[in-house]
């Protein structure tokens, strides 16, 4: 059976959906780049096309999310995944870099707030690399954790009073959006449930991992945070490219750190510097992740920026959860997430309730062509995905099966 | 002006360029992949449309190359410049392990053979990565140069008696094509420049980069090395993913050999065997970039395998190399490398003799639709790289250019 596009409403957590009219224009660069004669992935990097786009992508990545000129913006390869290590690497040889001249360098505190797999991993990153170098010598650094909702199994965000920072942590990390249980902070600062940024001690580099929600609404206080990293393949472009924002300050060169001693060498590719000198072409990059992200961009500032798409995922969201609620109060749905505020607009996740309800749902879902429902492989149920190319119509759509539903 | 495919001959040194057919169907495939009403950059890494495409795309690169059963092949994020650590990285652990029982673990020799910028670069990689844990205490690895070629400038091949590898080295690693001088090992294993597999010490991991020939010809010894690393941004696909044939016994645990102490610790993107046992899929792959390259395979293979495009390619360069070197007799030509059996068949690199001549010849080829013809900015002159998508056509059209200019 075959089906077009719009016979299809895409939910999925990762790689997502993209725009149509991105797609249509990505398939013609494909071939023939504006009238080069040569397609995109046929371009060198250091041809003055891929550079208008990469530049390009960057200055409409800076006005979208009024990105302070004392940041870098950076295109990286590798996913969230290389990011678990590369923030600690970086942050670690900035710290060294920062004693310099200090004979008393001690190992550091590095803070994690764990509220998923995602925050999770990138804490065991940190224990993994920090690991002493010799058995019996010390670590290279105290990977610790700040804050955990693991008593939850995930499920809520920490209080504030539930934070304990180290005051001189080489770095405090977060997850703003954990996919997998669907776990948002809550872009309202006055909720019991928001980020604690008032409580990051004075001077301790702030890190985000803002994979899931990159572009999707404004970043809350930017221009606190040391870095940001974001996977683009959730509202922005294919997988294959990930976005750094990094203030510049912290931008070290890591081979003159490792030469102090007392911290883990740094693969070269894992080094922000280098790519910031380099314009992101210090080799050669994911180039047409990279293009189709910039259409994406140019795409989404055309419909109006942030406010617009953050107005567009609030409805989204509130559709969908108020359907649940009303399920849920009916007893044909029981929301993972209990606490409100701590419910992500990006990834909403349930279960149908009955014996073998998961599966009927799925499958009436696909029959009506509601793809890509299935929860993470680790928790099973249901989970629908909103990023920024679903549509309000989508939704609604799917809303009303959840409405009709029974098991 | 505008340019239609046909009207382009692409001579690009990587990214390079794809075949027609390949990308009409990746096209095709970016709105809507077999009818699913997706397009791939939208499916689920984990679903069963993607994983046929990974798992026949590793298929068909076993039956291409006849990769032996006890061999990994993995697709990983990153280029060259990821595996110049990740090798490194990797075979450290491996080495460590072997030693597990050792009290006398001692940070043990890794031979580079330096004959181009590419394998120079490895060899600064593991420098940096293998520098001592603190000021005054030993390396990690003590990484030598076997063989180097610096003296000529990287325009020749060191000769069998040129080489000293350590009796206990770690590993030899070698590139075997340098792009930027067009400096390739010969395929004749009798020629004085050929590499000496033969004098690899026992028991020693032989480790090659075949990023820019991967594909265009068989690899000599596969069954020798320990790793082969590819990124595919040259024969087989668009920059973004890299091919990685690794032997199976030298897969290690680095959080295990990480333990052990005395050995970089390994960013578990860069670690092999977390990929392997995960075929690739540990966290989401660069898909679109894999896509293409698995339908590169299919169209090669459908083209009569590698003893084909080894004839293709060797025919290629036969007819551009002699169409420069009579051009050099005559005095317009100057070719970088002298040694015949040292000549890149992917890239041939010369200078046109005169002033001005270079961009003199740059302009008029690029009038007749020649393109990406400059060469690497370190070196400048004239580079065409002939990579598989070139026809015999588009060279032979080159070579009647170069035969009628005159500075």
């Amino acid at each position: 059976m075959s089906f077009s596009r719009s016979d299809v409403h895409n939910f999925a957590a990762g790689p997502s959906p993209l725009p149509t009219p991105v797609l249509e224009e990505a398939a013609k660069g494909l071939l023939n780049y504006k009238g080069t004669g040569m397609g995109i992935c046929e371009l060198s990097h250091r041809s003055k096309e891929f550079e208008a786009i990469i530049f390009g992508a960057e200055a409409n990545l800076r006005k979208l999310l009024s990105i302070p000129d004392n940041y870098s913006v950076l295109f990286a390869q590798g996913g969230a995944t290389t990011q678990f290590s590369s923030t600690l690497l970086n942050i670690l040889a900035y710290r060294r870099m920062q004693h310099k001249a200090d004979t008393s360098y001690t190992p550091p505190p590095v803070d994690y707030v764990v509220t998923g797999t995602w925050s999770a991993k990138a804490h065991q990153e940190a224990q993994r690399l920090c690991m002493p170098p010799q058995p019996g010598a010390e670590p290279l650094a105290h990977p610790r954790i700040a804050a955990t909702t693991k008593p939850t199994k995930y499920t809520t965000l920490p209080k504030a009073d539930e934070y304990s920072f180290s005051p001189d942590a080489a770095m405090v990390y977060y997850c703003e959006n954990e996919t997998i249980n669907g776990i948002e902070y809550p872009l309202d600062q006055s909720s019991p449930c928001a980020f604690p940024y008032d409580k990051i001690p004075e001077g301790v580099p702030l890190v985000g991992d803002y994979s899931s929600s990159f572009i999707s609404r404004p970043i809350p206080h930017l221009e606190r945070h040391a870095v940001i990293h974001a996977g683009v393949q959730k509202n922005l472009g294919p997988a294959g490219v990930t976005v750094i924002i990094v203030r510049n300050d912290y931008l070290v060169d890591t081979t003159e750190a490792m030469k102090l001693g007392g911290i883990p060498p740094v693969p070269i590719q894992n080094e922000y510097k280098i790519l910031a000198d380099n314009q992101s072409l210090y080799n050669t990059p994911p180039v047409f992740a990279i293009y189709v992200s910039a259409l994406v961009l140019e795409y989404l500032l055309a419909k109006g920026g942030i406010e617009n798409l953050e107005k567009t995922n609030r409805e989204k969201a509130r559709v969908l959860y108020e359907t649940l609620e009303k399920a849920e109060a009916a007893g044909t749905v029981r929301m993972v997430v209990r606490e409100k505020d701590a419910r992500s607009w990006m990834n909403v996740v349930w279960e149908q309730v009955g014996e073998g309800a998961n599966e009927k749902f799925l499958k009436g879902a696909d029959g009506k062509g509601f793809r890509q429902l299935k929860g993470h492989r680790s928790v099973g149920g249901i989970r629908a995905s909103l990023y920024n190319a679903v549509t309000v119509e989508s939704v609604q759509g799917l809303s009303e099966y959840i409405d009709g539903f029974s098991a």
